[in-house]
This record gives C-alpha cells, structure tokens and sequence, in this order.
C-alpha cells in the first residue's frame, strides 16, 4: 500500500508541473517552475503524503479524494526543504544525496520557488480536489494547509529554531517542544487532519488523528536529533553532524543519547496507543511508526 | 472615501498582527510576526487595498466585507518587497524611506516572514470574511489569491524580470509585457477581482474589473518607469535610477521617454474607457488613475 501511494504521489506531482511547463504562456518563467519541481520531485519518503492519503482512506476507504492535497503537502515540504537550505538559514549544499536548489538555480530563483510551492499547494488542492468534496470541507483544508506552511506551523518553528541557535545559552525544554512541535508536528498533524477531512471524519475523529499526529511528529524529530549523531552523511543524504558542530540544542544535547532513545521509545509507544485505544485498523501508519523504531 | 478605505486597512493589519503578538504560545517566534508586521505596516498608498475594498462597493454598495482580503492583499504585497529586496534579489536596503526588512531581522527572519505572509494572507480570509459570503465564494477569493501569489502570478513576474537582468541582450516587448503582466498587474488585478466576487459581482463584471485591472496594472509600471528616471530617491523613498544602473529593460530603456509617457497616457486613457463604457460609477477609481497623469 506504502509503494501504491508513493507512485501514485509522484506521478501526480510530475504531472502538475509538467502540465504547466508544457504551456508557452509561461515560457519566460518556466525556470521557477522547473526550480519547483527539482526539489518536489528529488524523490524522500513522501511519509506526510502517505500519512494524508491513508488518513482519508481510514475514515472513507478510498483515498483519491486526498491525492490533490497529499501532493500540496510534498509542495509545502519542499518550500520548507528549500528555503531552509538557503545560504542565509541553514546554508545546506546537499539535499537527498543531490545539490540543493540554490547550488543548481542560484539563490533568487531558489527562494522564489519556494514562494511559489506554497500558492501553488493551494492551487493544486482547489483545482484537482474532487468535485463531490463539498466546498465548506475544501475550505477547512485550505485554512488548516495555511495554518500548517505559516507562522503558526512550519514558520513559527523555524523562526523558533533560528532563535535558539543565535541564543548563547542553552534553551530549556520548552523551547525546544515548540521548535518540534511546530517545526515538524504542524506538517504531520496537518497530513493527517486534512486527508481525515477529505475522507469525511467526524470532529471527533479528526481530533484523534490530530493526537496521532503530534506524538508521531515528536517521535519525528527525536528520531532525526539521534540520527544526527549516529549516522553517517552517506546514509542520510543530507549534511550531518550538523546539530553538534553548530551546538543547536536537540533531545540528544539537551537529554543525552540514552535518554533521548526512551524518549524516543515512550512517543513510539504512545502512536501505537492512540491507535488501539481508538480502533484505528491501519497496516500503513503501524509500518511508518516501525520506521522509527 | 479613499483615505477612510485606508484608514481601516491600517487599523484591521495592526489588529491582526497584534491579536498574535499578544499570544504567549508564539513568544518563542514572535519575532517572526514583528518581522511580518514590519514592512507590512510600513505605509505606503495601500492601492491595492483600496482597488479591492471599491470594487466590492461597486457591486455590493458596502465594502465591509472585503476588509480581511483587502488586508490579505497587502500582506501579499509586502511579501513581495520583503524578497524583492533580500541580498540574493534586488539588495535594496531601503523600502519607504525605513531600513528593508533583511536590514533590521536579518536575512533568515525576512526570508521566513515573506513565506508566513502569504499563507498568513489567506488565513485571515478564512478566519475574518464575515459568515453571509458563501463558501464557494471565498473559496474563488482564495483560489485567485493563490494564482496571483504565486508562479502564475507575481513570483511568475519576478522571476521573468530576473531572467531579462541575467540576459546580455535587450529583452523582447513581448518579454517585457510578460514581467508587467504578470509582476504587477496580476496582483492589481486580483484585487479587482477579489472585491467584485466579495460584493456579489456576476461573471461579466468580474471580467470587466479583470481588463480594467490588467490596463490599470500596465498603466501603473510604466509610470514607474518613467519615476525612476526622472524622481529622486528622496521623493521615492527608495533606491531610483537602478533600472538604468542594472541594465535593466524597462518601457523607457525600450521606447525612450517620450514614446514610454505616450504608452502611459493610452493606458490612461484605456482605463478611463472601460469605466464609461460599462456604466462603472466610481470616483475612487477615478481618483486612482488621476494619480497616474
């Protein structure tokens, strides 16, 4: 199912640019479009469109009312990809083994794309999003996708990052959930609330899957702060050692190795909970929580 | 009518922001909201917001309820001046006579602020369109919004004027109605738009705001033009005389000033038109064009 989703996200999304950089109307920006789709299309996990699909096809049994937005997700993602990149943030050459989009369109075009991914996320959702998903429902999944890519979600987090990185001092804990929880939560939450609106849940249902996806983005990014010092650049495709070399506070700086590993473990544990104590039968999310193990 | 229409803008966007500065659950990226706050409250004529707001009294007699995407629009606007002046862009450190917003949050937090307006813009029209405009209304509002924000739009724009820049050779008419088209009159136009759908216009008059728009937008970048070589930074309160320091191609640099002050008084005289021949009663419009002469 995991592979089934994967394709069927990656053609959509090639077909969405492609689309557009079919038309001679554009042709004297198509550098923008083709700048949006290098990292869009650059390949990854897809774990937040998975997430959505699955979510929608939990509540409906069916997920191609969700594939527009799945797609918008891997957009805003991208965005994010991309303008942390940027020489002025994080100043990252590689992303997923392959020169970042700075190092391949230059820094202009570079942060223009991202711009970009973010309207054309939106687009995409209200043009290819099925005509029997009544408007009110669209609508609920625009405004929670420009909760998730602005200042209270994606943005928030990372201008939190960035300011815990200029600060001399350690930042204490809470400083460091709201980094997580807006940084990489708001996504995941966000995949999971909209495919569960597009797959007709009830509010009740959408607040569980709301749950599921904050402890599944924490156990995200613990994993990831372990990674970083575990792994190599090889395996992760991106720079690591990063966290350490730029002494940015993370689970494994703030708590230790061991301890960030039973944090780990405990939010691992708490995913698979929610899903038993609601009767949420899902082979797909039980495996992407396995990821993480 | 035009400086109440202002009036309210400027108070609605302080409104806004300040709702979430005040939020301590955002105290660990308030900066990021300053940042957005910043260039957005930094004056200006407010053109855009005021095109929206009459456009909506046109059709509706009331404007009230195209505030929140009058305020969206400006938001959009200040987005773009925040990127158009980053380092790897224009590398402008004045906007409105005031420090641009790089020079006063650092590249990472402008960079950021301009992506969280956007969304930000579109979340406000959700949140504070008020509750008798249907949902298939504002959802067009927000569909538009995103075409204009992005690739299709105004980023489109840019990244055409960037490619004329990195051109050693005159760029084509054509080329240059592009990065018109698109850079400026899309989000001119959408304003028009947007306020005519918000007060309840039929298809054949949101196609009239959409050519008035599109020659109000042409109308406007040529008079810009022809400022930047005849005013002074000071009268501008930003950096003059770069279009001619950059090699940049530009109505004047391709026709000459007479011909580019011909140009102007046509588009002028275009704008005038459609207003008589389509019965369109307005003297803020009116007043609008005048500042163009």
């Amino acid at each position: 199912m995991i592979n089934e989703y994967k394709k069927n996200i990656e053609s959509k999304l090639e077909e969405y640019f492609d689309e557009r950089l079919k038309n001679p109307e554009y042709k004297y920006f198509y550098n923008v479009i083709k700048s949006m789709k290098y990292t869009t299309c650059l390949g990854g996990k897809r774990l937040r469109a998975i997430l959505c699909l699955e979510a929608c096809r939990i509540f409906s049994d069916n997920y191609s009312a969700a594939i527009p937005t799945a797609c918008a997700i891997e957009m805003l993602h991208a965005q994010s990809l991309i303008h942390d990149d940027l020489p002025c943030m994080d100043n990252d050459d590689l992303r997923r083994g392959k020169p970042s989009n700075h190092k391949v369109y230059g820094e202009a075009i570079a942060t223009l794309a991202g711009d970009a991914l973010i309207s054309f996320g939106s687009q995409i959702i209200v043009e290819k999003t099925p005509n029997n998903i009544d408007a009110q429902n669209i609508l609920k999944v625009l405004y929670e996708y420009s909760i998730a890519a602005g200042a209270f979600g994606i943005v928030g987090g990372q201008t939190a990052d960035i300011e815990a990185e200029n600060s001399d001092k350690k930042i204490s804990l809470e400083h460091l959930q709201v980094i997580h929880f807006y940084k990489t939560g708001a996504l995941f939450k966000y995949s999971l609330v909209a495919g569960a609106i597009l797959g007709g849940a009830d509010e009740k249902q959408i607040n569980i899957m709301k749950q599921f996806g904050d402890k599944f983005g924490l156990a995200f990014q613990i994993k990831d702060d372990i990674l970083d010092v575990t792994s190599t650049t090889e395996i992760m495709g991106k720079t690591v050692g990063k966290d350490e070399n730029s002494h940015k506070s993370t689970y494994v700086t703030i708590f230790g190795l061991e301890e960030a590993k039973r944090k780990l473990k405990d939010a691992i544990r708490g995913c698979y909970g929610i899903l038993e104590d609601n009767d949420i039968k899902s082979d797909v999310l039980k495996e992407i929580i396995g990821l993480l193990e």
